[in-house]
């Protein structure tokens, strides 16, 4: 219901917003192929060892011309599908930036209020397409791969820089140990303002598994962090003035949208495939008003 | 000054439209450590052994919380700064979603109005967020690693959907036929309506180079065939219609940032931290309108 939008979206997320809060939520996120499907599938069953009844919401981001969601992630994790435990969602991410579902936000607070102790969010990430996990997580787990070490890249400062927990994962593969000390290095000069100097676990996922224990045992531990510190209401207050800013810029923009259809978009089209307009003076006769330069 | 913005960006912004045209653009793309910038250094040095000029820009996303761009893209390229030849710049994206900076269609114009005859544009992709290299390439070469065909991602197909040229660079690491076979297949499901089938083809850009001069001449060809076809002013006039679409859509988002930063939308984080006012409901109070469900 909160996916479709419109009314019914509307008064399911503030009921659920009202009822929500309960739950633990982890982001798990990283470069496309770094394993995170397969290590969430590992990290279901050590929930189920523990006895934790845990959901899983993977956002995929959609391909940007057919539009629709892979099953990938749902068939990775189909070995707990007839558990009553575990519940697994995918949510395509309709192209929006960061790699977040429209719904998300609202989606994981009907996960927390229909009463699952753990919510793990799956996202694709790059950069500062990550930082939309903190929307929804107050966990936030880093998957990277060995390798991680090979180039200085400003994209994975990034990574790091939203990380409470960095995994290695794909143990079996040459580079472990020169990826943790890179990781070690990096983590370094991220200034601790928080407390909290995010761990470098190692796992591997499939076949032999390995590391998951630590993993899930490192989670436990921010988990009661945020608790201890009382860092969790602050998190959770940052979180929501990020959703706010998110849902105010895209209403916001939505008159932008529909003015990209209307005939005076085609003609300006026209005119700067002709050379007669430049983007900029285009965008002024579209929106009917000169350009603010000061921004 | 097409990066500073202001009122001088927008002459320069303007001049540079009415005299671009002659350059050859073609964007390289992929995920974060496929060897992009790698890849690109030996296609610098191929362009040169073949006596053509060409100018890189390298679009650096940026670390969300820094705000910086490294230089590493750059130390990689050094082997050709003293070339003249050769002009390599890097721009930060600055948290815009989709890898391009915000000016990065016009510092292209620039570079070719300047009578660059080749300009090379790097840019981060995953996914969906790849289609903002279109903004600016008449040919996307799409860079991925071995190990490709190791699982199922949508984030996979939605990058082979805007490939004019697919590379599997690293060709020293196992795994190269089985990606290259995996990547023919998928292929083969993507729709050939513009009568062009991207080549999949292998390289090695580090150490001993090979592949690169057969990736030159695959990017020569789509060039020569974009003239033969003609449809070189279709995919600009398209281009150009996605760049409006961009600039409306950011210029009409702009009150929506303003309003983000006033006392109003404090004043909402705090009736939501409180549990009084949903999401939504807080959107409705800082836009001072209730939101049009039908979107």
């Amino acid at each position: 219901m909160v996916e479709r939008e419109g009314v019914h979206a509307r008064e399911a997320a503030s009921l659920v917003f009202a009822t929500a809060g309960a739950g633990r939520i982890v982001g798990i996120t990283g470069a496309p192929g770094a394993g995170k499907s397969s290590l969430i599938a590992a990290l279901i069953g050590q929930a189920r060892n523990r006895g934790e009844r845990v959901a899983v919401l993977a956002v995929d981001p959609s391909s940007p011309l057919s539009g629709g969601a892979v099953l990938g992630d749902r068939v990775r994790m189909q070995a707990h599908t007839t558990d009553e435990g575990v519940f697994v969602r995918s949510m395509a991410s309709r192209g929006m930036p960061g790699g977040l579902a429209p719904a998300a936000p609202d989606a994981v607070r009907v996960l927390d209020a229909a009463g699952w102790p753990w919510v793990l969010v799956e996202t694709v990430g790059v950069g500062q397409s990550d930082v939309d996990v903190g929307l929804v997580a107050d966990t936030i787990v880093v998957v990277v791969n060995p390798g991680w070490g090979d180039d200085v890249q400003a994209e994975k400062a990034g990574l790091l820089e939203i990380a409470d927990i960095v995994v290695v994962n794909k143990a079996d593969r040459p580079g472990v140990d020169q990826a943790r000390a890179v990781l070690d290095a990096m983590l370094d000069l991220v200034p601790v303002s928080s407390g909290w100097r995010p761990p470098v676990l190692v796992t591997s996922a499939v076949g032999e598994r390995s590391g998951v224990a630590e993993l899930w045992a490192a989670i436990d531990d921010h988990q009661a962090w945020l608790d201890e510190r009382g860092s969790r209401d602050a998190r959770r207050r940052a979180r929501l003035a990020a959703e706010l800013r998110w849902l105010v810029g895209g209403r916001a923009g939505r008159p932008g949208l529909r003015l990209c259809s209307g005939p005076k978009f085609a003609e300006a089209v026209a005119e700067m495939a002709d050379g007669h307009l430049d983007p900029r003076s285009a965008a002024d006769a579209v929106l009917e008003a000169p350009e603010d330069a000061r921004g």
